[in-house]
């Protein structure tokens, strides 16, 4: 029905426009990613539905065995190793893993991206020369033992010791009590010989905080029992975590060290070394400072989880939209023809922001991977690039796992009971995609550590600005598209000057009224939180917390809606470097409804605020509806530019099937009507001769 | 550290107290679900995760066999069959079944509240003594065969045929094409030995549109195969649909049928019969109403989903607010004692309001059941008592349905990696619950029938109704506090004279403001997408289709409006018989937290139009703040109340596990103070002694 309302046919996009948006997306290691995503397509590392725990866990394996045999996954390691020090190639062939099967991603990512990055990172030469051609080849599988059952978020409180007994030489590893378990450990349960783990380092009665320590737990000389797992050496105790909500090819466990003796120089030494007398020194004095740069070397696993989530995304809209497109249900105004899903207002309204949504994710993450490619290659390296790149991953994270778990919820119910068939891909890559929401990194701490970031930064610039430096800082801004030099912009009430823009500016589809609505919140909203705490300066620390708990839901809130800016800047700025006009008119109308849909969301605040007149907020929605329909023709061709194929998303659904099907029932139906044998459908009777016959009586009498 | 920001410690509520709550929310047939929960216990019918698909299959057919034994699931069925005439009672015990497993819930609402109720109420009184006997002892598994590939909600145009053969007195089952197979059918790829099978009633060259007839599918007589399943009948194929999002205890398939026969009788002929000369009568003379009365029977399911997402929000509350009050991280204020997740702002924003509304789905859920019971039981069952139990269950069932995924998936993130185990029940309840929100009506369709019939009260009222007649009616309403009398209570912009008193009123507490903020957006909404369709009336068909597809999405919103309207009735009434003052106290702030929250939620709406300042906007927020800490400290037994023990949750963090780590990792980290050995920490030695010592000098030198 709806068919009526869209706009006069839109021409399709040229291939030429469609190519130039499929690289727009995939970014700098496009030829990266596409190899990935093509050995994705290989049988013996696609997911299978209905594997055993067992089965799926020894398919899983024998997968990332063969990325290893074949060189994908080791990238990021020195090149004198056999690596290409290539980490931002690395994580783009990475991300595309998830294609294949969640479970082959994230075992791949315990073993390289945790076990193998921590030695090269927190290690030094002789542990990289070492231990990282084993880690490489898969030969020597490892686990990442930082997390315990009762620490997760809170790393620095572990339980686990390592105390440094200089008359051996050697590292006690010991768990001190049921809640120092370390836990959730891919290759715990089953297959890692060795693992990387963490745990407060004691020397001389001094507890230096938390290090990493390499530790085997296996004994690959030992005889596999019934499951063909190798023996645990002498002290190390292993659970496994059994079945979860998804990732069941992985063999996540638990470990415990009963004063487990590790040689001195397992210590990975990088931040921190104990000499043989038990001297401990570091490059860095402060102990808080250590530990946090020992932290940030890890910060890949959410750079990766960040385009994992993407990538999902894409699938799952290429998926629905592809079903949408040919799916019909009920009549409406032809009673002949039945509605293609995609032609219901409220299967655009629910599909295609989300579709705006996914670009903007995908585009602020490969900025992120540039900067991540940039520090950890040593081209942008500074301690503000880290700090940087933290509070950049700390705030894309959270946006973009959950989204994809939205975009999934949502594109599988889109689907209907078809969606939820195993064989419609939907539903496992949902359950797989649950624990990114919370695992490297809860995303709800995550986005507690932006606000604070933007609290500091907003301190920091009220603290050093005068006026005039004010007024200069914001002249600079006032031009400036360049992505997020730092994630505060503005720094007081006193310089809101943009505010009446919006108010009269006739176009919410101004990008400069976009991004004034969109920045003025976040920093609106961190400011009258640093108000509100500002009293408590010489509070009680008791008084301090209740100030700081009063405001954490708040804070979470500006962090989030910092994210949403990055989006939308990343989203921008991707735009000025597409040439091609057909694909920029399409972009732009995403890009306003990604941001006119941000805002819908938020109207209550721009209203109460006073940064939208009540009229003016009314035409956002008429807005958006208008983009929904402008969008819906191209919306098959926006998930084309994805270059997700059937032979990627391995959905029935999302291939020719149900067009088909379609056909046929027209087919039938026509056919049924031109050889005359159809039969009457009773109400027709009815309405044609009165209800006084019998339906058949009517059916006898002459049409 | 938030204990500080706590009012002053709160007294608990007495046991008197909490039963008082249990009662109103285990509603009148509080007996009835209390037993079938403790049923749900039993070793035979729970939950194991990690089944093979076979063997879940295996263990939930024989836990609907145990069931059927113990008398639990025939409650429904006549007394003179051995049933209990009692619709109520049965469906309350059926919503807790979900307790023991899903699967085994919808296993058993497949045979008895769909294929034995569609018997039960599309056939009469011979088909009831031949085939229900059969259907309640589960001697005869069978299948509901409506849905088709081709067909989900739209049931009328479903294209397997059935035409009648007058000489050899037999309909002809068919399925004309690869679209009208029957498809997701629980009991069709394995177990069901028969069918109810919706098909167009053809007979005498006239389609009477869609009825139900059974029909055999197996042969009792045959030899199983090798995996046990009995051989197809001739003309019939099945397949199977493989492994799915969850509940995959069901074994869910399509059936097709090649020219099929069955006896005339097998037609289910309660609204529709064929004489044996072919004759077609029906004691409905309209054919459009005929096909919504013959599925108007089957709203149990619905209702019945409906119920069963309130115990599942409640299992899963009780299981994420037991860990938190027990499951510590960070410290706060006191930097020895580490603050419970329940303490900290975002978890009581993540979770109370989830706990508020929880209520509100079961109470309304109560009412509904009430409703059901009236119907079913013949006790009111007038046309419009039958049109209200539609209406109200197409609003409640995807609120609630979409309300249990929600909370599910908030109380799984809440609780870590811990709540992503299996162990702990969240993960395998939410992909089990997940297919609930598009079966048994998608729950976007539903919201749409409710929004048309919005429409259509909305319309008979304003064309009825003289000016005086509305204010006379506005005046009846005004102090009328009945649930749902009518789904629309007030019909004109002529006639809104409430609009004042949010205004002005101080209190958003005052539940007659709560009510006529919520009243006022169903019907604002309403009125305005009435009058934006009203032009089209002589427009053409393709107009008219494109007028409602442009207000499609707001008038989902609309039926939604209305549904959180209809919750809060339902809240605001139980109230009313809740004497004890302690219980009260503390439901009304949890009323007016799902109140609040409700609001906040549609904050934009009410800015926007007017109904609330931006200065009592700002306050909306900060009353919900309020009510968070006043509910904090009973949050506990706000769960308690619902009757979910250890024995029902399954959950290891559900009991006392976590505390008791908690308490070993506190009384280790005395000991080892106490004992004097515990390390010092290098950050404190700094702090002392300045940096210029190594911290090995600092530790050596006198504290």
């Amino acid at each position: 029905m709806a068919t009526t309302a869209a706009p006069s046919p839109a021409q399709p996009l040229s291939e030429s426009s469609l190519a130039r948006i499929s690289a727009a997306l995939d970014g700098r290691w496009a030829e990266r990613r596409r190899a990935s995503r093509t050995v994705c397509t290989e049988p013996d590392l696609v997911s299978v539905p209905g594997l055993s725990v067992a089965d799926h866990r020894a398919r899983v394996l024998a997968a990332i065995g063969e990325l290893a045999n074949r060189g994908e996954v080791q990238r990021a390691f020195p090149a004198r190793l056999g690596g290409a020090d290539d980490p931002g190639g690395n994580i783009a062939g990475f991300e595309e893993l998830i294609v294949a099967d969640p479970s082959v991603q994230i075992k791949a990512g315990v073993q390289w991206g945790l076990f193998g990055a921590a030695v090269l990172h927190l290690g030094t030469a002789h542990h990289h020369d070492e231990l990282l051609p084993g880690i490489m080849s898969l030969a020597v599988p490892g686990a990442f033992a930082m997390t315990e059952t009762g620490h997760g978020s809170d790393v620095a409180s572990i339980g686990t010791t390592a105390t440094y007994d200089p008359d051996s030489q050697e590292f006690v590893i010991h768990t001190p009590h049921r809640g120092a378990w370390k836990d959730y450990l891919g290759n715990a349960a089953q297959h890692g010989v060795a693992a990387v783990v963490f745990a407060q380092l004691v020397t001389g009665g001094v507890n230096h905080g938390v290090h990493a320590f390499y530790v085997p737990l296996r004994d690959t000389d030992g005889e596999r029992d019934e499951r063909g797992d190798l023996p645990m050496l002498p002290g190390v105790t292993s659970e496994d975590d059994g079945v979860k909500g998804g990732l069941n090819g992985i063999d996540n466990g638990r470990l415990a060290f009963d004063h487990v003796r590790i040689p001195r120089t397992n210590l990975l030494d990088r931040y921190g070394q104990v000499a043989p007398d038990g001297e401990y020194s570091s490059p860095i004095a402060s102990p808080g400072r250590r530990f946090f740069t020992m932290l940030s070397t890890l910060v890949q696993g959410r750079v990766s989880l960040d385009g994992a989530s993407a990538v999902v995304s894409k699938m799952a809209l290429a998926i629905a939209i592809r079903y949408a497109e040919q799916r019909r249900q009920f009549t409406g105004a032809d009673p002949d023809v039945e509605t293609v899903l995609m032609d219901y207002g409220t299967h655009r309204r629910r599909l295609l922001p989300l579709l705006a949504r996914t670009y903007a994710v995908q585009l602020l993450h490969n900025d992120l991977l540039e900067r991540f490619h940039g520090v950890f290659s040593g081209e942008h390296d500074t301690d503000s690039d880290r700090e940087d790149l933290e509070t950049l991953a700390a705030a894309a994270k959270p946006l973009s796992t959950w989204h994809a778990l939205e975009t999934l919820q949502t594109c599988r119910e889109a689907c209907g009971g078809a969606g939820f068939l195993a064989a419609n891909r939907l539903v496992g890559l949902r359950a797989d995609m649950d624990v990114y929401a919370t695992f490297e990194g809860d995303n709800t701490v995550l986005l507690q550590l932006v606000g604070k970031r933007l609290l500091t930064d907003y301190g920091r610039s009220t603290a050093k600005m005068d006026v005039a430096g004010q007024a200069r800082w914001v002249a600079e801004r006032a031009g400036d598209m360049a992505l997020h030099r730092t994630p505060l912009r503005r720094a007081s009430q006193s310089i809101r000057d943009w505010g009446s823009r919006a108010r009269s500016a006739e176009e919410l589809r101004d990008p400069a009224v976009q991004r004034e609505l969109l920045e003025d919140r976040v920093e609106t909203m961190v400011e009258e939180i640093a108000l509100r705490l500002r009293p408590t300066h010489k509070a009680s620390a008791a008084e301090k917390a209740a100030a700081f708990d009063a405001n954490q839901a708040e804070l979470v809130e500006a962090a989030r809606a910092h994210g949403e800016l990055l989006q939308w800047e990343s989203f921008t700025g991707a735009l000025e470097s597409i040439t091609d006009s057909d694909a920029k008119r399409v972009l732009v109308w995403l890009r306003d409804l990604f941001a006119l849909t941000t805002i819908e969301r938020h109207l209550a605040w721009y209203v109460v605020n006073g940064r939208l007149s009540a009229q003016r907020a009314r035409t956002v929605t008429s807005y958006v509806e208008r983009l929904l329909l402008r969008i819906r023709p191209y919306a098959g061709q926006l998930v084309d530019a994805f270059g997700y194929g059937p032979e990627h998303l391995r959905a029935e659904i999302a291939t020719a099937a149900e067009g088909e099907r379609q056909a046929e029932a027209m087919a039938y139906a026509r056919a049924r009507r031109a050889s005359g044998e159809a039969p009457v459908a009773e109400k027709d009777l009815v309405r044609r001769s009165g209800s006084t016959q019998t339906p058949r009586e009517a059916a006898a009498a002459p049409a």
